[in-house]
Formats: C-alpha cells, structure tokens, sequence
C-alpha cells in the first residue's frame, strides 16, 4: 500500500484554496493508497471564537457540501485510493439549525466517488498553555481501527500520541487493548514548533511504533498563525528507524510504500507515568556542577531552526496582512540590529525594508556609525530623524503651559514614544509593516516603554532572552556573511535614555538574569528555589520585583512569534493586579 | 439553624487579609449554624497561571496549614458552628513534591477546633468566553450532600447551577437523584458581573429551590480582577420567594434563620434542554414589528448599575496599582466627558482626577468651551496642551529629512498618537493613572488610532455602544446633577483630525450600527442573517469590513471593564490574520 503524506500549507478559512487543491490532486486520478493530511486541514488552526460564527459554521458547511458534490460527481473513482483529512464536524440544535450544539475534531474518510465521513474524533483535547481545545470541542468517544487495503490502520489525531498525568486516558494503550495486529498507525497533527519539539515528537513516534508493533506515519500542518508557527516536519517511522522526514516549514507531499514492521516491539507501556505537560516539554537550564545554573546553549543546528521558523513566521504574517515593506528602527544596539538582519533574510522578490535612525542628544556617533554601516552592507536604505528638534517641542509645551518641566522618567519616556510615534507615521506614509524589536529579557522585566520602544505589528524576539540574541547574531555573522558589525555585538547593551546609560545599570548582566527569568518563567521556581540554586538574594529579588509589577506591559504588547514552549502571548495568562507578595514572601 | 453569608472582598492571593478575616470572625466566638462563603474564598479567582506558580502553590499551602493549626488551638471550639469555605485542593506528584498534579475547585468544611476537610468538588467547570476552568481544573466527581445539625445541605459551586447543553452533566439533577429530603441548598459562587444577570441567577436559584423542595443560598464574592467585576448580591430564595438579597459592588456579612420549604414544588425538570450558553445568557435585540431591530433601551435602574460597576471597577484597579490620581484626555466629545463624570463619581477621600485638553488647527472653540465649562462644574483642574507646535515639529523632520511631507492619514494618525505621547508623559509627571475613552462601537471597527486615543491602563466604556453612552450620559445629569454640558451630549461625534469631519462621514449612524456591531458579536450572525432583518447591504458590508480588518487594534488594546455577557477583551478570542472572506461570500 502506498502513503501519501498531505503536508499542506493553508491560512485558516481558506475554503476556496482548501477545495482548489482536492481538484489538483484528485480530479482526474486518484493515486492509490492511503493520503494523509494534517488536523483540521479542512479549517485551518486554530479558529478560536470563528468556529462559531454564524458566516464561518455556514462557509465551512458549504465547503463539506462541495466537496461531497465534487466526489459524487468525479468520471474516474478509485476505490483503491482513501483519504483521511482532517476537519470539524458540526451537531446542530434541532430547533435552532444554524446554532451549532457539539464541534468534534474528527478524521473524515473520503473514497473518490463517495462522501465525506467522520470515523473518528479526537480524544485527548489539550487545554494547557496556547491550547483552548476544551473551549470548543466535544471529547470523542474511543480508539479507531479503519480497515483499508486489507490493512489495520490505528487512528490518533495530534494530542492522542501525548499520554501525559494531565489527561485521565491514554488512547495509545486503548488502541493496543482492542487488541488487533495493527499494519499502520496514522497521526494528523496540527502541532505548533517549538524548538527542540521535531526531535520530541520522532522519538514519540518511534515508541508507539514499537509499543504497537506498526510503522507509525505523522501529517503536521504548515503555517503560521499570529503567533503560533506550524513548521510541518511530517515523518514515517518504523520501531527505532526514522524512514523519512518531510521538510519544515514549506508544503511538501511525498509518497512512501508501507513496509512491514521492523522492531523490536516494546510491549511495556510505562503505567505510572507521571508526566505533567511542562516535565515533557518544557525547556532546559543546564546544572553545572559547583556553579550558578546557565541555559542551554544554542547550537549551530538550533540557531539555523530559528532563524527559518522566525523568517518564516514574519512572512506569514506580512503576506496575510497584505505588506510587501518592512520598517525597523534601528538604535545601533543588538535587537534592531538583528531584526534587521533576520528580516533582509527573509525577504521575497518585491519586498523592501527600510531602516529609521532616531539619535536624540544622549545618542552616540557610534549608534549612527554602526546603523549606517550595517545597512550599507546589507545595502538597505537608512533614514535619520533626529528626535531632539520634536523633543524640544514637548518640553518646551509642558514648560509653559503645565508650568512644570518634563524630567526623569517622565523626559526619558517621551523620547522612546516619539520613536515609537515617528515610526508608526513612517508606517502610515510608506504602507510599511513596523517590526517590533523587543527581548524576552526586557519583557519580562518591563525594561522597555509602553507605546514607545514596544509597538509594532509582530515582535520577532519576545520569545529570545537577551543572551540568546547574541548566539544568534554570530551565527548569522557566520553563515550568511558578516551581515551585522562586531561592535554592535560586542558592545554594552544600552537603551540611550540619558547620559552613558547601560541596562546593567539596572539589570544584573544577562547571562544570569536570563536563568533567572527561565526559571520563574517556564520552571516556576520562586525566590527559595533560586537560592538554593545559589544566586544572589537582592539580585533575585531585585528581578522578580521588576517582573511581578510589569504585566501591564506585557498585557498591551503586541503578538510575538512562539518559538520556545513557555512564551510570552495568549499561552501565559498572569492577572495584571494581584497581591503578589507570595512570590518574595513565600520562604516566611 | 442559623445561615451567615459572607458576602467577602479581597484581592487575588490576599492570604495575609484572608486569614484575618477568619480570626476576626471567629478567634474568640464561633456564631451558631452554617458560614458559607465564596467559591474560591482562600485563593482568589480568577488565578489564572498563578495556581500553578511555586511561589503561589507553597503560600497557599501555608496558609491552609496556618488555618488548620489555628483552628485547632482555638481556645473555644463550637461545634455547632460550621465553614463551608472554597478554596483549591492541590494534590502533588508522589516524586516531585512540589509538582501539583491535581487541581480541584472545593468547599472546606471547617468545624472550629479541627483541620480543613474539602468535602466537595465542583462538577460544572465553564471553559467558555472568559472562562478557562478546565485549563486548571479537575472535574468533581459528583453531587454532595452534607449533613449538620440534623438538617440535610445539598452543595454547589457557582456553575453547578447551570445546566446547560455546553454540559453533559446536570449537578441539579444529580442532587434530585440522590433521593433525599434536603432542608437546604448552597451555592458558593465566584460569579462574574454582568448587566441583567443578578435577575437571572435569583429566577434559577427559584427554579431549583421549587425542583428541590428546599431553600436556596447563594453566596458570591465582591472584587474585580483587571477587567472582570465580582458583584456580590449573594442571597436566598425560598421557592418562589426572594427571602433576602445583599448588596452589590460591597461586602457583606448577613444572618438569616433557615426557614422550612415553601413550595410550591416543581418536580418535573425539563430534560430537552437544548441551552447553549450564548442562549442563557446573550444579550438581546428588540425586534419591533415592521422596523429595524433595536438595542434593548437602558432603563434607569440598568444605568444605576452600570454607573456602579464601572467607578467600582475603576476604583478596584486604581487600590490594586497604588494610584491616587487620575489624567483624562478631555476632547470636548461624549466619550471622554463620561469618562470624566464617572471618575468625579467615583472619587474616594485623598484622590484627584485632572484632564488635559490637547487642541489640534482642526479642534473647534467650542471644544474647547465645552470642555473647560464641564471641569468648572466638576471643579476639576484643565491643563490645555496645543499640540500644534509639536505637530509642525514633525511635520517639519519628515520635509526636511524624509523628503515627503505628513499628508492624509500620516498627519491624522500623528495627532492622536501626540495626544497619547502627551498625556502618558503627564502620567509619568504626576503619577496619575490614565484612563481610556474608547467605546465599544469604536473598538468593534476599529475607528481609533493605535498607540494614539486607544492608550490607557484600563478602558471605562470599552463594553458600552456609543449608543448606550447618550443613554448614560443623560441617566448621569438626571441623577448626578448636570455634570456633563448638553451640547457635549447632543453635537455630532467627531475626531476632529480634519477640517469638518463628523463620524457619519466613515460610518453608519450609531443607532444602527449598534444594532449591526451587536448582532454580529453576541448573536454571531452574519450578512445573511443582517439582510433578513432588513439592513441595508451596503451598510452591513461596510460595517463588516470595518471589523474584519482591524482585529490587530483590538489584540493591543488595555483592559476593558467588562459590563456585558459578550464583550472585547480577555474572553473574546479571534485570529488577527485569516481569511476572512467567509464574513462576506456566505451567500454565494
């Protein structure tokens, strides 16, 4: 039996692109086997709220209506050939037609000449971090073995491969204790990246090939959604040998004969796993022995999956919001500096960048020099609107007539919100996408003004602590020619708010306040937990102050391309007001 | 039997304040007979992530043990008297102690001198709109009843009440089945505010008083969580009779004596059902015989509410972010005319409130005028702030520098955006907490300007049609004595960023595109559905197009205080990029 793998690449609700590409590849043949498409293909992911819209429940309806007309009435009809796609299936109230009463997410079988049918729905509804499955859809009712080609297929959709302590079932063990000898396991996923998370999922697969005894096949969708990047990386199994591995980030579809299992089987299935999702896949902070706990390092291979996954991410967004420009202001510092150099990577045939310089009286020569050096190589054009003439103005204003002049903060804040101001106007005037050029470290301790240096469209690199910046700079500077001068690399970080200003200032340097953060953010460690590990009592204390009383911040900030598996964005949800002294007074 | 309601107030995570509470009622005496309190009483809700956090987990376990061991040393130790008490149960992984495995929402039992025992968990987890329970967590196991003082008490907490097609439980029900005499039925609540919906809960509370031949109580808590409102107006039904209701927006502690069932009884429970949420409590549009639907009208009570909620949302969040001040953009429009009467209600000994007038060449005198005469009446300083000379400014750097000068919506969009840029700086100065004037008409279409008139801590009118905000604005000088000039409330809403523009230039006027925007976000219709009810096409398509298009203001939009059942903000969930054809096509 031959598999098709359906990598396919759609934007939510594309129904008219979704029906399109059924035509091209089934209208005149149908290619034997069996073709595998990602979750909800027929959709999109996620839909949120739009899947109970009355305008997109009717458009979808119509979709299945089109597709069943379509199959009906195909001239050739190959019952050799099955399609399992992905798709919501709707229950309506009998009273009122149109309110849909229970969504599952389901496998349709679609043999040429027939009609769509839901044969099984998805058991495991993950309703954890950026996950709101639960939200919307009805749990399905048990394990599924389609028979095809004389073979036993075993059905899951994404989640149900993920057995973990926060669902009560386990649809791998269910579908073993129907006890069939399965030929094939299918997976249709629609399974945001994360880094590290392709290798996570092979090795999951090549348990349950073993555990099951079968070859194990899984279809992920390729897109990106807001902020939730799927980069696809469809693959075949087969006991411990990875057969093949589609591409990430692009559609893809690959053809494959089915072999028979090779093992060994596994017939032991952990029963006492105690799994929470965060001890699966959460990231990791390296202990070394007798010294402070550092982050894992990004290697050359991760740093090469990020700068695809955020220059594809960026694309996505652009090419939905219809922007064929890019405008970033660059300050001569190491963020603007390497989202311009992602975004100059990123770029397609008839797209543009452009870069403003905004130096106000505390900027450097030095800031210009680097800007202006930089976009030279990467022959980018630069503007210089120098802040200090509007800057004058205001004060001047507040002079006369709120008879106090602006200083301190209040003279600090102005200057990073005409930036902000400035570039948006700049927006306005070339039809341009502005790209935002904040850090997870500086999000995460609030060292950045609202409506000043944290506007734009999409953040590139809310979801990168400082640290990891700089890794990623040199590897840019190494594989794609040295794109961004060494001195912004090398020099220290500053945000040029006032005279010979640096962020360690304020900050502890980077390399420990990032473990800190990853540790509260993603491990959820608190003050005693960071002591144990031997860091500096005020300097802890001195980060979580800065991170507890800035969620209002993060609660107007812009959406930021997901690339760890704790983020900032829709997956972290902290009320802005609290009492929050438990995170300092929990050792009391 | 004595029933006490402890209608209480605290902040998200108060443990401090929570245990005090305790030993002020019941350190030296413990009154007779049964002390319910709210849903989630010892914790705060909603947590959000924060139940998961280290930090949180290992203060909330220590305040329930600080509870149990204070229980315990109580000198006098009443066992007549009895705590129903909501709080979370943690159970942790066997391995890794401080992992909680397990979360369920419980009522404590807490007889003074022994430990806290949960004795109940709730069944109905809403996972809908702003609800996220099965996020955190797991569903009860099934209904409870308890028995003190020789009276039998069935349990609930707060959605256990509603039954509903969204679940497949019906905890009611359940209770019925169990087949006992009850004497009692509690409902310990976390419910959150909206218009209209005090009267619903008391008509179901009666519904099941009448199904279970018993009393009923209801307790809920009083607070608001950045934008959701706890209202309190705990209180008992006895069959068809409203026994007693505390008040809103306050706490409360009241005592009342059981009384027998009054009847009559209502055996029968409707078993077709056929209840989505949406159904139960969706806000509804008049539909007069011949005409246009219209907005339900705001009676006076309505506004009375409205009024209540909102200065006590305002109020909540200024406590909680230690603001005594407040800075209002003052246009000479309706919008931020209410919002400045709502703040000077509001005020409470010790705080100011100051607005800011910022005119544009296009600002009228009469602006002006309205606007200075208004914080006469109110007694209110006006700072006046031309942004003239700092717009020339601009314009100037972008001739001289940019090589093109500001024209069209660059040089509108500027001007709202100095305006933000201005008042953010007087925040900064003066410390004052700045309060948003957009209303939810503008919000829906998206007639605003980003980082410009869409700036604030917290948004006021976000959950009002512009519609409504006449309707208020008038209730407001009937009641409140004239606070807002008349011409403020009768001249045509404009922008002013152009020489005599009016908002029914670009859109629909307000009394039908309220209807529209309406329909299309609670009742989720679409064009189709708009058309039957006899919109114009042309009219609906703008409007559509409008807010398809501008998801992205809305995603970078402050906290709204949430006054509807549907709402902008944390429980309205829409992708900014998708295809958004299906809001138009579903006719073809």
């Amino acid at each position: 039996m031959k598999l098709h793998l359906h990598q396919t690449h759609h934007t939510i609700a594309d129904f008219e692109g979704i029906f399109k590409y059924l035509q091209e590849h089934f209208d005149t043949t149908q290619a034997d086997g069996l073709h595998i498409f990602p979750e909800l293909f027929l959709s999109g992911y996620p839909l949120q709220d739009l899947c109970l819209h009355r305008s997109f429940v009717k458009s979808y309806q119509k979709l299945i209506s089109r597709i069943n007309t379509w199959s009906t009435n195909l001239k050739n009809k190959n019952e050799k050939s099955c399609l399992l796609i992905g798709g919501i299936h709707y229950e309506f109230s009998a009273e009122q037609k149109e309110i849909p009463l229970r969504l599952t997410n389901v496998i349709y079988k679609l043999i040429p000449g027939k009609v769509l049918e839901p044969i099984y729905a998805k058991i495991l509804l993950p309703n954890y971090d950026i996950f709101d499955e639960k939200k919307y859809f009805h749990v399905g009712e048990g394990p599924k073995i389609l028979e095809f080609d004389q073979k036993k297929i075993g059905l899951l959709i994404c989640e149900d491969m993920w057995h973990s302590n926060v669902h009560n079932v386990d649809p791998v063990k269910d579908l073993r204790n129907l006890g069939a000898k399965l030929d094939l396991i299918v997976n249709l996923s629609a399974s945001p990246y994360n880094l590290h998370k392709s290798e996570k999922r092979i090795d999951r697969g090549m348990d349950i090939s073993q555990t099951l005894g079968a070859p194990f096949v899984y279809v992920n969708r390729v897109g990106c959604e807001d902020e939730i990047i799927f980069d696809g990386g469809s693959f075949i199994v087969n006991g411990k040998e990875l057969s093949y591995q589609c591409k990430n980030f692009s559609a893809e579809l690959t053809t494959f004969e089915l072999e028979a299992f090779k093992g060994p089987a596994q017939n032991k299935i952990d029963e006492n796993i105690e799994n929470t999702w965060e001890s699966m896949f959460s990231p990791s902070i390296l202990y070394p022995k007798g010294k402070l706990p550092t982050l894992n390092h990004l290697d050359d291979a991760h740093c090469k999956e990020i700068v695809e996954a955020l220059c594809f991410g960026l694309q996505e967004y652009a090419k939905k919001s219809h922007f064929k420009k890019f405008v970033v202001a660059l300050s001569g510092g190491m963020d603007s500096a390497l989202v311009v150099a992602l975004t100059k990577i990123s770029l397609k045939p008839g797209q543009e960048i452009e870069c403003i310089y905004m130096p106000s009286q505390f900027s450097r020569d030095l800031s210009y020099n680097l800007s202006l050096d930089m976009c030279k190589r990467l022959n980018i054009p630069l503007h210089v609107l120098p802040i200090s003439s509007v800057h004058d103005s205001c004060r001047e204003l507040f002079k006369s007539e709120m008879k106090t002049p602006l200083a301190g903060l209040s003279d600090e804040n102005i200057q990073s919100r005409l930036r902000g101001l400035l570039l948006y106007a700049r927006s306005n005037q070339s039809d341009a996408m502005v790209i935002n050029t904040s850090n997870k470290s500086e999000l995460a301790v609030g060292y950045s003004t609202i409506y000043g240096d944290s506007v734009g469209a999409i953040s590139m690199l809310g979801d990168l602590f400082k640290s990891e910046i700089f890794v990623l700079a040199r590897y840019i500077n190494r594989h794609h020619g040295d794109m961004i001068p060494e001195e912004i690399i090398t020099r220290p970080p500053s945000a040029e708010l006032r005279d010979d200003q640096v962020d360690t200032d304020s900050l502890p340097p980077y390399e420990r306040l990032d473990v800190i953060l990853e540790a509260i953010l993603s491990y959820r460690l608190g003050l005693h937990d960071l002591l144990e590990l031997g860091f500096d009592r005020q300097e802890v204390e001195r980060v979580i102050n800065l991170y507890r009383k800035t969620e209002y911040k993060r609660a107007q900030f812009c959406p930021i391309l997901k690339i760890k598996s704790k983020s900032f964005g829709f997956g972290y949800r902290v009320p802005i007001c609290k009492n929050s002294n438990f995170y300092l007074e929990e050792m009391k």
